[in-house]
């Protein structure tokens, strides 16, 4: 067996995720084949080596190597013990260190070199847990983020977490419950949430917040929560300009409106899109974007007989296709109801066409046992991806829509609620 | 729109489906396009027909025609109005004139040149039709067949349900409920399923019979239903020689045994595979089939905390993989429990390597809305085709099982649970 002696992290930074991949090739090579290898930052090494970086970094360091062209994702080149992982960006030469590892542990010491890129740009996971430590819909115990109204001190596991998502590339972390808490924005604990994105920030894995729609009011002492209302906006931009400036890489907002008790635009007869704007318009020039929840339904007028749970986020989301903000992003569940277990495609995929949608996916077992089954979700996945909306009556499947390719949009993906916790078994 | 102006079917018999093919084409080409055309049942015909028949008869009427190599399916040609339907049987003759139909039905005058054959060759239906005219776990109302224990004057639905399945290229249906009522196998009742049969017969569609497996006893007077006893063997020849006087094309027999109360080979000590070998002795002779249900669970000695139901089938089956005569089938239900909205695979269909099987599926909305809900099933089934059961570390996919390529098998296919009625509406 030739396996590389030298590994070569073309970052400095211990925050970046080329330096974690480096330390997790060193790990990996050390916990699979009990082999020692060294960590270095420059250069571009001997034969006998890992090179990781950013494609600029490579570039710099390995000068007439030939690099293909990467999005999110990586080259990865093995030949023997000379290796090569290089990602457009940081995160991605980090997915490739993880692709590099899954292979040796595997045994595949096959010759490789090809790129590869995630399908959809937003892949993020959204944790329901409440600020007081439990978490709705958890069955693995309690938070490992909050304990009675505070961040918890020991990250430990948060670190673990991080770990395992970046493994599997996902890129984006909403820490607190859609239900949420409008305490959570005052200013010691935006401190406590910059220590999470601290601790994910060497995983790729910037951090968002779930918001309460009702905070201007509730929090902040205002008499509305309308959203056209100009203390209403002052109220946003500022707790946004604190957050940013202690979590400056923040991923964005994560918001439930108008849905099983949480106030929203609806209140002041303003609409969907103005709720979204709302908070699109304060993060914008930061980067950020808000996730907007389709799950609305119960404003509905019951007298109309016609008025069905199954199409109301349809009623409410498609008529305002086109008046969202660019980094605004419509979070639909993949069934029209909730959830279920079986359960027909959300007809919004296939008519949203100038509005970003990500569909929205349960890993935690609301319907699917409550973690006293073994549950494999992929193939539940996989019918969502493959099913086909037939938008004028041209393929328009799942996966084409939240990839961003069927309709041009520069924002898609998926969230998956996830919900772990501290329990140790 | 240049249309065929007469329809060759090459075949004199009513009862066969070339015949009946004949006839739809006519009906169609009158009901879509209210175009008259002739049949006739001689000859090759000018330029501007259709052309019906067995390979065989095709070559003997149409001399110099070279016609591909075609199994249960049929070759299609179509060149404006010159359209020929082969097929290497009867009833893939009839399936050719099905698609042609739809092709038309739907606009579509592309030339085609093609043979294309079904991926399996058993495709059943079962009906759990009572003797009495209920429908146990049905939606749609009193039986199509059966009314106060005898067989119902008026086929004329199930004639329109032949057709129906015939157009989707279902080869076999068992007429009545696997719970079964033993004095359906009394002479005038035999009599009654054989105009059944005739029914059924010009769509290519032979009928099969749920047997009660303590007729022996129930019906016939023995003291024992024994399958290893001299007498009850006799029984079971003597009503099936009867049965296949009057319905020489019988399907089959379709068997539950030792399941919910009904009375199986476990009760004398016999296995399963003398359960099901019995029959399958019996009408060998005929070309009989027997699909032997896997749905075993209820005998778990309850005792063993490791006796677990997901797992009964397994246990019971795959021990006795290769046990089984030639002809018997066994009917596997796709997942280990019951027809579940979201199930496992049942891991049999990867373990019996010398056994033909069969997958049951539920087409009739137990589990799925009771007829309450519009329920789209091709997705559910579609996870149980795709899901690779990895055999020997190889490709095992479910539909490669159920064709019978994956382990070579001449019989293997798919039953689908229907029970339609007799509702209006």
């Amino acid at each position: 067996m030739n396996l590389p002696n030298e590994i070569v992290a073309l970052n400095h930074s211990e925050t970046s995720p080329v330096f974690t991949a480096g330390n997790e090739v060193l790990r990996g090579l050390e916990g699979i084949f009990d082999h020692h290898a060294s960590v270095k930052h420059d250069g571009c090494g001997s034969r006998s080596n890992v090179v990781i970086g950013t494609a600029h970094a490579f570039k710099s360091s390995c000068t007439g190597v030939i690099v293909p062209e990467i999005e999110e994702g990586f080259w990865l080149s093995i030949n023997g013990s000379s290796v090569k992982i290089v990602g457009q960006n940081d995160r991605g030469a980090l997915y490739g260190a993880f692709e590099y590892l899954g292979m040796m542990a595997q045994g595949n010491f096959t010759a490789v070199d090809y790129v590869t890129n995630p399908d959809q740009p937003i892949r993020w996971v959204n944790q329901w847990d409440n600020f007081d430590g439990t978490i709705e819909r958890g069955y693995e115990g309690p938070s490992i983020f909050f304990a009675n109204y505070s961040i918890v001190d020991d990250l430990g596991r948060a670190n673990e977490y991080a770990r395992l998502l970046a493994s599997i590339r996902v890129n984006g972390i909403v820490v607190n419950n859609v239900n949420a808490n409008e305490t959570l924005l005052k200013d010691e604990n935006i401190i406590g949430l910059a220590r999470i994105a601290d601790v994910f920030r060497p995983w790729g894995i910037p951090i968002g917040i779930s918001l309460n729609f009702a905070a201007p009011k509730d929090l902040g002492g205002l008499e509305t929560f309308d959203p056209l209302d100009q203390k209403v906006i002052q109220f946003w931009q500022d707790r946004s300009d604190t957050i940013y400036k202690l979590i400056p890489d923040l991923a964005g907002y994560l918001v439930k409106g108008d849905s099983e008790g949480q106030e929203g635009p609806l209140t002041y007869n303003r609409t969907l899109a103005d709720g979204a704007n709302l908070f699109a318009n304060a993060i914008k020039k930061y980067g950020g974007i808000v996730m907007y929840r389709a799950f609305v339904y119960e404003k509905l007028n019951k007298t109309d007989w016609k008025s069905d749970r199954a199409k109301a986020a349809y009623d409410y989301f498609q008529p305002l296709d086109g008046k969202f903000e660019d980094n605004v992003v419509v979070q639909v569940k993949y069934g029209p109801i909730d959830f279920q277990v079986r359960e027909a495609i959300s007809p919004l995929f296939g008519s949203l066409r100038h509005t970003n949608v990500a569909v929205e996916l349960q890993i935690t077992q609301e319907y699917l046992g409550q973690q006293c089954h073994l549950v494999y979700l992929p193939p539940l996945w996989r019918t969502v991806w493959d099913f086909d909306l037939r938008t004028d009556n041209e393929s328009t499947l799942v996966s084409e829509v939240v990839s961003g390719r069927r309709f041009n949009r520069p924002l898609a993906g998926s969230a998956a609620v996830v919900n772990v916790g501290t329990n140790d078994t």
